[in-house]
């Protein structure tokens, strides 16, 4: 998407350096625009742990190119030692955020890929980067596909009432700056607004790290969606009132059965859209399945991260980013960086194959490939 | 309650000149301790509409104090035009925080004692003193008896599980700042806590304006209460995980029926609590009662204030309070002061008569002077 109107995806290799990642730090944003250079394992799991690029499409692609790095630092070692070398860098990797899918995801597929190639170090660079660029090119499509078919879903309020602003609420970003680019919760958005519905955004401000005050408004206002940022603590008020049209929100790792697991804070926007009869939706490319897990809530790992986030936050003041501390010297704080969204709770899920109900039956009719084998299958070969 | 080991309240007349009224500017806690001195119902308004003091029973208390205060400014005019006078001075009092409830209570009290004054314009300002006094004493006593009474939902979990912490959430500040003295929500947790039983608190930060992280966390630090202050979206995530035993929440209007106005996203704990089963009570003294409304969500006015206070932030850093900006230039943000919790979700409320169901039957069993007279008396009368 368009940054003052140059276009830019999150992530690139740099023009005349390939063997350097570029990537949006977004930890200035959106205060200005600063250009960070990842040149080794260790800065990219840096860059993905204190979170200059995060969000679930951002943080796999970036896995991604991050195992490039491993597949060129392991390069001027022996063949025999490149998989261990590269096997220990993913891990690192997947070590940064516990909760996210994508990053496991991504990192596995570069590993078995490496795993198959029967050539030189250099023929596994080859195949690593080829890859990187691969999860990042599908990362757009699925994102512009999610945003296709999410795009039905604010025609259809248009419809019944013509000439309305159709009021859509969200949480944390994911945007096109979670993603490579367009974002999937944004997605349907900017499809409808670049199609001259009346869209209005209500951003929830998605403390503690305020990505939504932060990034999901600065990207709105970018793309000129009108937009008003609230305090994560009005949404119900706002449904309670009919401000509120539909809720679309990304995630982080969504298993097969419809549990969400997303920044901390969704689950009570959905208990307000359920009380309210809001529809509820949560935005996702297939990448951020969770094949395996069957319970959310329980099983799903919620990363804690440094209390600090919640005692002193970032703005501007001055001309500069500056700190301030909220809370008194002295109290404790806790940080959790997700909750989980039960299924029961989710209207849909909206998908680069289209949209379905967050069930098992749903998930595996758009995704057959990924149904098991039925057990009879097996039991008529040992029979 | 006490700071570094002394008694205050939040407000008292100036000890060597009781023409002026001293209050905690709350705006500047944690950070230091600033007492302001209020001369005129004109600063007064300020006081109460800029927050310097805040929270439901202080708004009364400060309230009555400022009609001493008009009382004062009357006293110099005719006896003919007094009631005029510090009829316009309460409109404005009770113009400054709509959905505070007792504020027009106490504004409304203090005008029906004066109109009762059948003497010299020195008997009317004598009395809006005394019964200025008489409310502040009335909360203070109040919240006092809600302690009493709550402790005993705290005991109840102790019982269940001897020796473990029982841990309580609460939403913005209804602590001892928020009333003249001890506080309703705090109140059963420092009625506990002093009776020694080990007790956590989960301190809800409460944006926009931080009364959970500002306020409630250095109350409860100042009296020694072990509490962890998060953001306003982790309790849900608490919640699911069996880490809350018990929400109590304040209050700045509950119908009679047990709808409940509080801070903005009270709501949404109240939506996770009854999601997990957790109990969630309000405490409020009886000033809090709206005896008139029957639908807390459509009737209650919910105040709209100043979108900066959403993009805007006050944090301490180089030893002096900050101001920081957190959205992007050119974001638009609103900023609702309340939301309204149904009675269908609120477990119980604590008042200074006891515990009670939040409906209309168990308030006016416990209030039953304010249970309107039977239909049929008045028709005896007529037939």
């Amino acid at each position: 998407m368009n940054i003052h109107g140059r276009h830019y995806r999150t992530l690139w290799l740099k023009p005349d350096d390939p063997e350097v990642v570029q990537i949006i730090d977004q930890r200035h944003l959106p205060f200005s625009l600063v250009i960070e250079e990842l040149r080794t394992v260790a800065e990219t799991a840096v860059a993905i742990r204190d979170m200059h690029a995060r969000g679930a499409g951002l943080i796999g692609a970036l896995a991604g190119y991050g195992m490039y790095l491993a597949a060129l630092e392991a390069r001027s070692g022996s063949e025999a030692a490149f998989m261990d070398r590269v096997t220990v860098s993913g891990a690192a990797l997947k070590a940064t955020r516990p909760t996210a899918v994508n990053l496991e995801w991504a990192v596995t597929r570069q590993l078995t890929a490496l795993d198959r190639v029967r050539g030189s170090n250099a023929d596994r660079v080859a195949v690593a980067r080829r890859l990187a660029a691969e999860i990042a090119d599908e990362d757009a499509a699925h994102c512009k596909k999610i945003g296709e078919h999410g795009v039905a879903l604010i025609n259809a309020i248009t419809a019944r009432k013509p000439g309305e602003i159709v009021n859509v609420l969200t949480h944390c970003n994911a945007g096109w700056l979670a993603f490579v680019d367009y974002g999937t919760a944004t997605a349907p958005i900017y499809a409808a607004h670049d199609r001259g519905v009346k869209v209005h955004v209500w951003v929830d401000e998605t403390r503690p790290r305020n990505q939504g005050a932060r990034l999901t408004a600065w990207e709105l206002g970018q793309h000129g969606v009108p937009h008003t940022v609230i305090a994560d603590n009005a949404g119900g008020h706002l449904m309670q009132h009919g401000l509120v049209d539909l809720v679309i929100t990304g995630a982080d790792r969504v298993t097969y059965t419809g549990d969400a697991a997303n920044k901390i804070g969704t689950y009570l926007k959905a208990l307000a859209a359920r009380d309210n009869g809001v529809p509820f939706y949560v935005a996702l490319p297939s990448s951020t399945f969770d094949w395996v897990m069957t319970d959310g809530v329980n099983q799903i790992p919620v990363e804690q991260r440094d209390p600090d986030e919640v005692r002193v936050i970032d703005g501007w003041a001055d001309g500069r980013v500056q700190a301030v501390r909220l809370t008194p010297e002295g109290s404790a704080a806790a940080n959790y960086g997700f909750d989980v969204t039960p299924a029961r709770l989710v209207t849909g899920l909206i998908t680069e194959r289209g949209v379905c109900a967050a069930s098992a039956e749903a998930v595996l009719s758009l995704y057959p490939e990924r149904r098991p084998a039925p057990a009879g299958a097996d039991a008529a070969q040992e029979s």
